[in-house]
Parts: C-alpha cells; sequence; structure tokens
C-alpha cells in the first residue's frame, strides 16, 4: 500500500503536496497489519513532513510508545517513508525482483474501473501490486491515467460519498482481503 | 449508531470516561451518512467534553466549516449528543416509539455474539437498532453483558485485530449495510 501526500489535488483541483495526518500513519498502518499487507509506504518529497512521519514512526516503534502499546509498534514497523511513488516501486521491484502493477483508488468512477471481486481473484492468483490513495482530494487525473488499474470507488447506499481516507481505506482492505 | 466515551476501559481494564476525538466524530458521522444511518449519538457525561463536541459540531454546521466543506457539514448533523446511552435510548423510543435493541461491538468474541450476515439479515427485515461502539480499550464488561447482542469482531486475516474505532465502524457499516 502506499498513502500519497503529492501529486494530490486540493478542494479547487489544483496539485499540491498535502501535510501528513497523525492518525492516518496510525489507523490506516493497523488495518494494513490486520488484513496482512507486506508494507505500507508513506509519499512525501516534504523535508519537514518527512521529519514529522520520522518522527512519529520512532516514537512508537523504539521511544516510549513501545512499552505503552507493543501492538501499535507493531504495526507502524510496516511503514516505509519515501519522496515518491517511483523510488516506493523501485524499492519493491528490488525487494520483489518484479515492478508493481499500481492500483489507484479514487472516490470517482473512471472508464478502466476495476471491481473488487476482479481485483480480489487478481491479488489470489499471485502478482505484485501496489496499492495507492490519495490525501486531501485524491489523487490527480495525471496519476490515475498513468496506474495500471483503478478501483470502482466505495460507494455506501445513499448517493453521498465522501470517505476519509481512513474510512476507505479500512473498507477496501477488508472486501479484497477480509475473510 | 452511538459512539460511547462511558462506561469503557482502559488499558488497565478500569472503567474511565474517555476524551472526545476529533476526527472519531468526522470519520463515523461520514461513514454513517455514507451507508444512511437515521443517528449518530455521541455520548459522554462529561461536561467539558459536551462542550467540544458542541464546539466541533457547530463550526462544520453552522460556523466557517459549512462554506468550506458542505458535505462535511451534511455528515455531521446525525451527530446527537447524550450523556448515557440511556438518554440515547429514550430519545430513540420516543421518535420510533418503539425502544431499540442494542447490539454492541467489541474487539473479542463473546458466547453471545452474532455474525454479521445474520444481523444484515435483521435489519432488513426492520425492527429498531442501536449499534453501539467503544473508544478507549472498549465497552465495559457489564455494558457487553447488558447488551441485547453483541456483535462478532472484526477479523482480518492474520490474527492481529488492533483496529482504531473509526477503522472498525467503517468496515463494520460496509459489512452490513453496503451493497
Amino acid at each position: 500500500m502506499a498513502l500519497v501526500h503529492y501529486p494530490v489535488v486540493n478542494k479547487n483541483g489544483k496539485t499540491i503536496a498535502s501535510a501528513v495526518t497523525n492518525l492516518d500513519l496510525h489507523d490506516i498502518s493497523r488495518v494494513g497489519k490486520s488484513y496482512g499487507i507486506r508494507g505500507f509506504y508513506v509519499i512525501t518529497p516534504l523535508a519537514d513532513q518527512q521529519e514529522l512521519v520520522r518522527r512519529i514512526v520512532s516514537h512508537w516503534i523504539s521511544g516510549a510508545g513501545v512499552e505503552y502499546n507493543p501492538k501499535r509498534s507493531e504495526a507502524l514497523t510496516l511503514i516505509a517513508l519515501r519522496e515518491s511513488v517511483d523510488k516506493a516501486v523501485e524499492d519493491i521491484r528490488q525487494k520483489e525482483r518484479h515492478p508493481p502493477k499500481i492500483v489507484a483508488t479514487c472516490a470517482r468512477k473512471h472508464g478502466r474501473s476495476i471491481g473488487y471481486n476482479t481485483f480480489r481473484q487478481m491479488l489470489r492468483s499471485g502478482g505484485v501490486y501496489l496499492l495507492v490513495f490519495g490525501t486531501a482530494w485524491g489523487l490527480t487525473t495525471d496519476f490515475l491515467q498513468s496506474a495500471d488499474y483503478v478501483l470502482l470507488p466505495v460507494q455506501g447506499n445513499k448517493g453521498y460519498n465522501h470517505l476519509s481516507v481512513r474510512s476507505a481505506a479500512a473498507i477496501i482492505l477488508d472486501r479484497l482481503l477480509g475473510e
């Protein structure tokens, strides 16, 4: 998985680098750990935001947080900080000896969107995938167009479709990997 | 739905009143709105925490937040602040002319736990239910024992089972009400 802070759009559709949210790291790494993902890349090119990620993770992995809550520490060890999605892809290529297919998530439907059952089957058939979530108002159109696949949006049942990235990541992992 | 800050337990199993977390209100009301729940009760007996809830909700419902993000405002109108679960039950009894059955959630399995498909069917058959989530380390044993039903824990697929209440609420509503 990757949580992207650049390139994403703001509410006016402009490409920005968003700020890191502490609870995104906690919630998404705990969900990732529960569903057995291999790694959780946090992507930001901003030096101060990279420093913030390092501080949060080190507090829970080697600081006072370990004793306070070892289960949380266990989840946060999934986090790998990278300055771009390309760097995360390169990292996976080296580890897996195979480049990952990029599967982007988006709150809107795309021409090339694939459904949950389809992607669930693809995961079960093996292969290496990087599931990418955007912060702020979501991944840029350019990023979505360059992805190998775009996953269908999570729809509730009411036409209201404005979930936080934390909630969307939880629901999506449960749909893809839940028993 | 109800999000309970008292009675819940801390990491040592002692009954406490927990602090309100801003993002709990946002994330869970947005999930609730997406899946068409009727109301989202935030339960705390502490005056300062009640004041915090009022400030957050009024900022987004009648303050600067409405213009900044009307979709978020729409979700937060689901929130009703009550000092106890009993008061929420009384409120529902008056509105629905019928007391709700209490369905508690818990990260551990109970003797009386019911599964997601069972509860999904119950919801489709009609009836009035209050789905209760605990903050901190979860609802007290006394509360769980007095509930009409306890829902099975969300299990990922790896034996690690330490989700935030925000993630658990998202997954549970998707399982119960997702299409």
